[in-house]
């Protein structure tokens, strides 16, 4: 086991926010999320990393020696910082990744021009605006096929007025999600999953989990296969429609869910007995997988064409090993549970 | 061992050209593939099938029991035609896939809009646009990792007139290119792959080879890591510097290189014995490889956003197995032969 390593952050260009203050590996229990006279952006940044600590010492807690190793990392001319956890080759989980990323720079005038155009009315049209975004996101492929692969990303973004860099947010929205994608349905695993964020959407607003289940089962297609990727779950984006503090507590209820909606299932079908054939299976719908992240998933594509992309961290998402059979015929047999599992792919299910 | 299905095609469409005497299977020995009578298409046609047949049955040379299965389909409404043929899971190969496809279709007005311009200064601007092509490709995965990985496509197409469709075409070009992926480095067989095309260059045109292999360089480059694919080859595409038999004698030559310039390379080094290490290289190499396929490679970009696209057929050149780990120390060590490569994908090398 070896300890995350700690390299302090150096924001020389972010004077006004105690970043120097947020290491990585510590969870600042001192802060009230709830406190409104600190900037949201720096209750975010809170949030995200005592998120991630305590999911990596929740999953650590199901592997016997395994351990996430750490890697934290400035972003250049200190326009923010990361930490890239991952835990590979473990007995449960034969990859899983959890990431933070803060990036407080400026937004070209063609990135502003590909974002929605509504948010911008007040721009001029040729300035760089000045942009802040903290998010967290995690994947997780443990190695016993009857356990599913799980996904989540939230974050937070702010565009600040370039005349005005220090003031109040020009415009800002939450975006994030979590979804599973089993090899093997286990239907009481599924309902207890969507039930999971269905309770947790509720509670802010009865339309939310309609909407964003459907959104969900949208955006996680793989067109040339006409498929999805997994069973879904929650998925959202520009969500500014109730003020920041109320979504900012949404989207802390959402990512708070990932442990009670996704621990008692991996840590159940973790331990169940599995053949050579199920394995293999596991190691196709990866495949599949791969090819999402590849080809579709926005997040990847839009990390891997910056300029300096932090390739490892953007690409801890896909799993270890994976396998690409030519047409075969596993998946196609009626009866079978993976023939189920295709089924269901194919067209997506209201779990509650 | 699996006979290669043999459906009959049914080309209604294309009562001119004796597609339904084309079988897949069979290489059509009698026809002068210099015949200027033949429309150049037809032999074309001729070639491809050729070459797939040979190529498939030299490859098989060299497993004791895996055999292509072959897989013949039309597209939809007889605009033409393809064969698969793939085998998996042999001893010298983990996976090869050699295909041919035709296609007799029309180009929509947005499709023409993003080819080269200066191809279609005789073009009204809306209609839509006859074409045809015919191309064969090939993917080699050996299962050695001592023997390099090998890519190969060559293709012809045509644009006729829509006034008039049974015409000379207004616009036709060759493209195409061969390529080499070693996971770990021989600089003999690398010489020799390179040597093996120049010399079928040369005896066209003195300029093809440098061209072709700076161009091989440029694309087969995966800007998200900073490294090449490969130890390229050629590439080349639009070309019709050339009279069209000129230049179909070219592509043969080159297309006919593909066996002299890797059977003795994946002969020799299929017999070495290997390390679990070097395997888990060779997995890692691969995971670049489906990273180059399904980020930035063209071909199968245009193949999944067609309509209906052949998944199956596109994405067969998907390694069966492959390792995505993250930040792996092997590749970084200072005198390992993993190193070597990483150094030479970094900064291409001139062979001959």
């Amino acid at each position: 086991m070896t300890s995350p390593q700690r390299i302090p952050p150096r924001d020389e260009e972010l004077p006004a926010d105690p970043f120097s203050e947020l290491r990585p590996s510590q969870p600042s229990p001192g802060v009230d999320l709830d406190d409104e006279s600190i900037p949201l952006r720096l209750r975010m940044v809170h949030h995200i990393k005592s998120l991630q600590s305590t999911i990596c010492t929740a999953l650590e807690s199901l592997e016997p020696e395994a351990r996430f190793q750490s890697s934290y990392y400035l972003r250049d001319a200190s326009k923010g910082f990361g930490d890239s956890r991952v835990l590979q080759g473990g007995e449960t989980f034969e990859k899983a990744g959890c990431n933070i990323s803060v990036i407080k720079s400026t937004l070209s005038v063609a990135a502003v021009r590909q974002m929605r155009a509504e948010r911008f009315d007040w721009w001029d049209g040729v300035s760089e605006l000045p942009y802040f975004v903290a998010g967290c996101s995690l994947v997780v492929h443990p190695s016993n096929p009857h356990a599913p692969t799980i996904h989540f990303n939230y974050r937070y973004f702010e565009i600040q007025d370039p005349k005005d860099p220090n003031g109040p947010p020009k415009a800002w929205w939450f975006g994030g999600g979590t979804d599973l994608t089993p090899s093997y349905l286990y239907d009481e695993d599924a309902t207890h999953f969507h039930q999971s964020f269905k309770t947790s959407c509720d509670k802010h607003d009865q339309s939310y989990y309609p909407r964003f289940k459907k959104w969900c089962d949208d955006y996680f297609t793989i067109p040339h296969r006409g498929e999805s990727r997994g069973i879904g779950g929650i998925f959202f984006d520009d969500l500014a429609d109730r003020s920041p503090e109320d979504l900012f507590r949404f989207v802390r209820d959402c990512s708070n869910t990932f442990l009670p909606a996704y621990y008692p299932i991996v840590e159940k079908r973790s331990k169940m007995a599995f053949t050579e054939e199920e394995k293999r299976w596991q190691q196709l719908r990866r495949g599949r997988y791969v090819e999402f992240n590849l080809v579709y998933d926005r997040g990847t594509k839009f990390g891997l064409a910056m300029k300096e992309p932090r390739t490892e961290s953007i690409l801890m998402s896909l799993p270890l090993t994976t396998r690409f059979e030519y047409q075969p015929e596993i998946g196609t047999i009626e009866g079978t549970r993976e023939k189920r599992i295709m089924d269901v792919l194919r067209k997506p299910i209201e779990w509650v």
